[in-house]
């Protein structure tokens, strides 16, 4: 039988969403209230693949992923792109003139933060997961307080949409990805993204050559990132994702930058999402 | 007379240290609760000029920082590494075991979570800045409560050091930024790093043709990330930093960029603080 799939948040929450489009709506999932959790629940075998918020285009990319992702040596198999619409909402006989407190996510609060401009009488709080706020209030029956959340939330909770669209940049877009223990993508030919991570000195133009190189292949970069090497001064790690065409092109570079590159290191092949 | 300096957070907290150590301890501060206040303060005039951190080695670029700098077209005059050491601190009767709840801001419980995994008794609660918790502990005589600050908090509110430098990766140096409304460093000789932004349609090897360009003009490279436009698909911004030993090498380099990018716009030259 097919293991649950471990996401950060409870039902309702944009993970969960994800694994409702990436999967199906049928999928078991393990609701957990840290990445820290997530991964465990890979590690321990209790799942067999879990999704990850990895990357938004407001404020880039979730740095300490990456890192659960890199330092348990796991694999990224598949990504999704979730357009995040945050609704406010609240028990059904609210106003948004009776609310006193909205409760979400930092992210969450953080890109709706200009809608709450028009009502100073509202105080944001911090809480651990959007969809977990909907559930309180609904359980506990909370007067005064609103949730910013998914649709499916409102929906699964039976709470009433106060507001949509809330975020102030009305394109919300972050990419998730699956990740399991083990590269399983045997399939080459539906394989066209990579994602890995490798070291350069601080050497003029070497990261010029290297990227070269994956244009003289015909890959084509979508995202770059260094990170200065903590405990190595003047040495940077790079996260990068390339799209490609061909297999074989790819294999290609691959065998160029393990030779050019330090630390050269595959953290997953999969198919692009991307429209 | 010189006008006090914006910072986020109360005195003692690691924005206030960045002033003392580039400034000197004498500086005036204005303590804003928000980064989005820091930059009214220095948009009204209040401020001519405030400390922003920008990145540090564990979590990545602090991309809301960087937009705000570049939506309100502010200008970096220069640096500063600083050097996180997160103390856990409390009233001088409390032992650690006496402590219920430790708050703190979301990047210092982040960066000291593994510390707490064998104290399961204590409850990590978000707050708005690390030094804050400091002085309402003082003031309000909280027991039971313990605050994750600088030394330079403890001394100031009178805490009692319970446990030192409890993040988990003992080298945690964050980069600051000095912010004013325009650029006024006319002394090119002490200029040796810039700060600056540019779009790039989405064309295979457009980075490293452009990166060619920044090697050819004996550029250092010291940052890059990428951040998809939102809006515009397949079109991206870059960030980049670079050091160079001779200004009118830059100067050459920016003329080029100005043709070869789009949007190519200098968010700041100033002195490399970076040893």
């Amino acid at each position: 039988m097919k293991k649950p799939i471990a996401i950060q948040g409870v039902k309702g929450s944009f993970h969960h969403e994800v694994v409702c489009n990436y999967f199906d709506n049928q999928s078991d999932v393990v609701e957990c209230m840290t990445f820290d959790t997530v991964i465990k629940t890979l590690l321990d075998e209790a799942s067999d693949e879990i999704v990850m918020a990895l990357e938004n285009s407001i404020a880039g990319s979730i740095i300490p992923n990456y890192a659960l992702i890199d330092n348990n040596h796991l694999s990224i198999v598949g990504e999704y792109y979730l357009d995040i619409q945050h609704q406010l909402m609240a028990l059904n006989n609210q106003a948004i003139e009776d609310i006193k407190e909205v409760h979400s996510h930092p992210m969450a609060l953080l890109q709706c933060k200009a809608f709450f401009k028009a009502y100073p009488h509202i105080k944001l709080v911090e809480a651990k997961d959007t969809a977990e706020v909907a559930r309180q209030i609904s359980e506990q029956q909370l007067k005064g307080i609103a949730a910013i959340a998914s649709k499916t939330a409102a929906a699964l909770y039976g709470l009433n949409i106060l507001a949509q669209s809330i975020q102030t940049i009305k394109e919300n877009e972050t990419r998730f990805v699956i990740v399991k223990r083990v590269q399983d993508n045997n399939n080459q030919a539906l394989i066209n993204k990579a994602s890995f991570k490798f070291e350069l000195e601080h050497k003029r133009g070497s990261l010029a050559s290297l990227l070269n190189v994956l244009s003289d292949c015909q890959l084509n970069l979508t995202k770059i990132q260094s990170l200065p090497k903590i405990d190595t001064p003047w040495k940077y790690a790079f996260f990068v994702d390339v799209t490609f065409d061909a297999y074989k092109n790819y294999e290609k570079a691959k065998s160029i930058m393990t030779i050019m590159a330090e630390n050269f290191k595959v953290l997953g092949e999969y198919k692009n999402a991307k429209r």
